[in-house]
């Protein structure tokens, strides 16, 4: 049966609001008319307002985040420059596996999953790297597999501590525009985004914010990889006029005018305090429940998706598979070494609190189906409670500002 | 804030499944082009199978269900005939009024809301009529201000046990395509419906399903009311050929074509069966978290609707307001004397078991906060605990059946 | 083969901007929101402008065209009441035949097809008439059946010159928000128009702007005609606060709100002179082809739809036929005494220079194939020096004015 | 001023099928859900028959074609290898430039524009490399910028002739699914095409088909460049199972569901039969108007789209402006040498004759405003004969047949 709307809680992607699939469902267009950069030109300057970059510049590729991943190595690094890399999750991990195909000579620390970036150890080694032939060192701002986020903050503050030049390496793709991400004042040089998460749009179109430091190394003398799609020399001698080396999905371009106008609408801090009271009010819920996070505490909770531990005894892709087939919804699975264990509800993009209890009843009606000795109601309860307290405090707020 | 999407939980306009949007979105056309009648003749045929209508004839007419009502008397009755109505609710009411306005000599049954036809004094009234002077019988199956389903099989049967020749006009608006009903069994003569209830659509294209005896009737001898827009004749002449007396709304057309095939495609018995057992666990949450139906009994319980009374003391206005300024939830409100004391839930449409948790859950806060003393988490509890239940035993059902 | 676009130049419904579908495209919304009339009272407001009406207002109702002019007579006539109309083509004819229906007294003048209304047999009659037993004086503006534009300013100076109060009634579906219509100036009463033709959006509504003497005339003691589904008083109750009595078609109205938009940034006087500036290059294009309009001389020339005789010996339904078939356009057909002689171009709505050749560019290729002996490129050609000669004026204009 | 269509007449992107923009018009789903295969292995199923690869596979990547031009090389040949390339036209010369930025040792022979692959060139480069350096032979099937078809079948013929062991790459963004391509039966290892040309999508993803032989170049021990984003083996491994190695563009796959349905219903035979007779068409109007193709003769002639040589005085890119400022018209421009003296008129995809004589409609307005001394109408007309003509053919064939 397939009545009502299939309700989509995984960590992109996201739901795409109705307003911006209205506005890029247009026709055709020439992407080499006169009128074209009256478009884009404001893209490229609003995307770096949402990324914080007031100097630098963002690209944007038809590919999905994976590409830009490896836009990001191919236009800065040489073929077996050093780079610091952690792994701590599904994704961090496949970071390291692309940039060792690419050539890298990765140092990959491998984390326990449900932690972070290791600032200790990330720190031994830039200390001890006085040589300063690490090039790059890479965060994974958020690990969409386990729902963690790091402090990307701390990985500059230790790098201008030891006073270390390599660049910086962002992978915010299940964060940025959801959850607070600075990238002039972290300092990071290369911040990769798509579109089908915190921006909202359907996959397909992926972002590089660069700083200024990045484009440098970029122009600078050191042999780069072989790459020519996602070359930025190419990009920055059309975009600076509004156009693109070859042909761009302008229907994607209307959605994301729209996307950034909501943003801002909304405001950027108001659009992460929501991901933050969302994000909350579903691991309340989950507690309600009695059950527990893959993220270790809350100093790595992500307000963008939650790993949750399924009981013992309950194999977690039941309870997938029950949502999906049974209830009409998908929550995001338990991927490599958490298969089985663990199932994600992804809580970012265009969504709200009732999407939110939505999706704690069903997963307790699927954990239910799928033998879990669980308190049907608990978590919708707590989650309830959270989102009331919490929302009658922002009214409070509003009214003293007022 | 407008984050997400809007819970709409009215009881019509429905949630339009996208695949009936979508259908919907086509470019104009030439309603006299020679392939129209490819799409009308399926339409009209297949109407007839939604209705139960085995030999008379539907009607679609650009209008909202009330003009339907309007249609229904014009072409069938006389001014000044005699009619036999009952007043339960706000729409059994306004038909009142209508037929009033239209000049018919109406007797109006009062009943006390949250009841439905009153079986008892219309056999006493029919059997009274032994000159025959009562023309129409009209009953409203589904009143949608109290959620209350009128047992129209029943009138039938009085009808027929007194041999009474009136015709049997019923408003179906919020009832067919997702209630059962028999208009060839039932002995229904002209059944209203609309766009916007079970068939998903949006508002604006109504259907007037006739018998054969209230054709014979719109052609005999007896004077009819002043009409042209709404005419039989003037349909049916251009009907036959799959055409209409004046401009179509054919962007309809293809919905209808889509929301008629995912009607079929369900079985019509699996769409009221749904319909039952997503009403009943609305039903138990309300009942988990201690309020009350308006409707008197579980015989006049409505499927598609229900209309709940709130806490002595809680304004029912507050909730909804609440719950649409806060929670973007849109519930039905109490209307004309039940109003700000009622709260209604439409549970009919393109509707799943996590949609109706999430309106219990949407409900269940916003009664928080309107200071109702409910247990968070009770009605989604109750609820969930019945939807598992029913959907084990339809699995159990489906496997003795293979 | 349904390859390519389906060419629609039919006098309406029209092409819908795709700005306006996606408008359109929308979920479905609680119609008594309570921000519903942050919308609605908008569309009010400014349909009053699109028919520069000051001081009345203008009714909404889920119908066709045709619905609306039954609106007009049912709200403000008796039964019985004597009117004036003309039949000059199908539509005005069928408005005779409404008018009848409804139990009008009619007196219709009988003019040839291919003038308008008569204004010196209307002043005949109105002379004659010292009693003002005339209730309601009929014009159809523009009679989409043999393109043909009467002059409602002639009949306001007849019935003030002769100090006569019948209500003035026009039809004016296939004019208003494409040729010059100015309800207050004119005097007119009850100015009829719908959706799917200069206003741009699909069938399914339309739209009565009534004077303040319309009104009053609703008000007077005098019985009316039964009505209720398009009855004044219940909508102006609803109305005033932004609702409406029944359930609108609310995805309408986000279309109509985008519609009157594009009017009005473009400008009513521009819309205007686009209209007569594309009506007026196919009017050439025809005469290249050495065609004749239906139209009896320029005074009646239609800016919006173009009937026109196909040559001697051949048969307008079989150019019908081969230019939709074959060519995938539609052109409108010749009704009633024309059929067979006509085929009509439609050339209102959004549409532009491009589109009327491609539309000349269709006719002579259907044409050709049916057997006319025509010169093809001819009409094309005869257009294109019309257009370059009328932007150049344009621009010229443009400039002398800056 | 923004009335009416945007008539869309460049060589891509084309225009999308109000049936496909419906289609992908779809609220975003879980990639990684488990009907997720239903869908995308009938893709994969389908673009092998749209390619005519029988035995080899279709990758699928979310990037512009632009990105399967490298992922051709990327995936089956080492930095430094020998590869023969041809250079006439600014597409076929941004392969040669990409070919060398990836590290390949590029032999590009020079050739006219206006003429295609140089058989005779490759003939002897071919048989002088009797040690088999050259790992890749490379040709665009179709040159955008010069409306010129190469002979692919020819080139299969000579390396066959001299038993010459090269891998041969194809171009085919402009060719295939609208000119005849024959993989299997040419030969073809490696086929880029992209979703916005003859598949009727928006830009966005592209599309490489290649042979049993390139998948086992791919495999094989020699060292291939470093890539991950555009890497054969990963996808292989989840495209097997229906799924992708990283978030797929979703909406994209329903498009090309009804995209290779359209194709399918027509018949490829007939889409190719359609493309060529659309194209004379429009070639008799450019020949009607005395002016000339860039193409060197009729072995040349694109069917997809013709660069269009303005007569002497007259500034190609003021055609253009005038085209898309005051007609809305949207025509390719002279790309590179050809700036200035050459507009393109594109005629692929989702189209048929009234749409072509259209373009050639405001092509002529187009060109006699920009000074262009041609006879306005005489390429309609020419145009106008050709269709009648072929279609009358087409007709008597199928009766024929019948």
């Amino acid at each position: 049966m397939k009545n009502g709307i299939t309700h989509l809680y995984i960590p992109g992607p996201t739901n795409v609001p109705d307003r911006v699939r209205r506005a890029m469902n247009v026709p055709m267009q020439d992407q080499r008319s006169p009128d074209m950069p009256d478009l884009t030109l404001g893209l490229f300057r609003d995307l770096k307002t949402a990324f914080r970059n007031g100097s630098g510049r963002v690209f944007m590729f038809p590919s999905s985040g994976t590409g830009t991943w490896e836009a990001a190595i191919q236009n800065t690094l040489s073929p077996g420059d050093k780079v610091l890399m952690a792994r701590f999750g599904q994704f961090s991990g496949l970071w390291v596996e692309m940039a060792k195909r690419l050539g890298l000579d990765v140092e990959a620390v491998e984390v326990e999953w449900g932690k972070g970036v290791p600032l200790d150890a990330y720190e031994r080694i830039i200390a001890a790297d006085a040589a300063h032939e690490i090039r790059g060192v890479f965060v994974t701002h958020n690990e969409t597999a386990t729902g963690v986020t790091s402090d990307i903050a701390g990985v500059r503050r230790l790098l201008d501590a030891h006073g270390h030049p390599a660049l910086l390496f962002v992978d915010g793709v299940s964060s940025i525009a959801s959850i607070d991400f600075r990238q002039d004042e972290w300092g990071v040089d290369l911040a990769v985004a798509g579109s089908q998460k915190g921006f909202m749009l359907p996959a397909g179109l992926s972002f590089l914010s660069v700083s200024e430091k990045a484009l440098a190394a970029n122009r600078d003398n050191r042999p780069k990889m072989a790459r020519s799609y996602f070359g930025f020399a190419e990009q920055i001698a059309m975009n600076d006029q509004g156009y693109f080396p070859y042909t761009p999905p302008t229907q994607f371009f209307h959605g994301l005018r729209v996307s950034l106008d909501m943003l801002f609408e909304e405001g950027l801090e108001n659009v992460f305090a929501r991901h933050h009271r969302l994000a909350e009010g579903v691991r309340r819920g989950i507690a309600g429940l009695g059950l527990k996070l893959v993220a270790a505490g809350p100093e790595w909770y992500s307000d963008t998706v939650s790993a949750i531990t399924v009981p013992e005894g309950v194999d977690a892709n039941q309870v997938l598979r029950i949502a999906y087939e049974r209830y009409r919804t998908s929550f995001g699975g338990g991927l490599a070494r958490l298969n089985g264990k663990v199932f994600r509800i992804g809580h970012l993009g265009d969504l709200n609190e009732v999407m939110c209890l939505g999706a704690l009843a069903a997963a307790e009606i699927a954990l239910c189906d799928a033998g879990a000795k669980i308190v049907p109601g608990a978590g919708v309860a707590a989650a309830n409670a959270y989102y009331r307290e919490a929302l009658a405090k922002q009214r409070d707020d509003g009214q003293a500002a007022a």
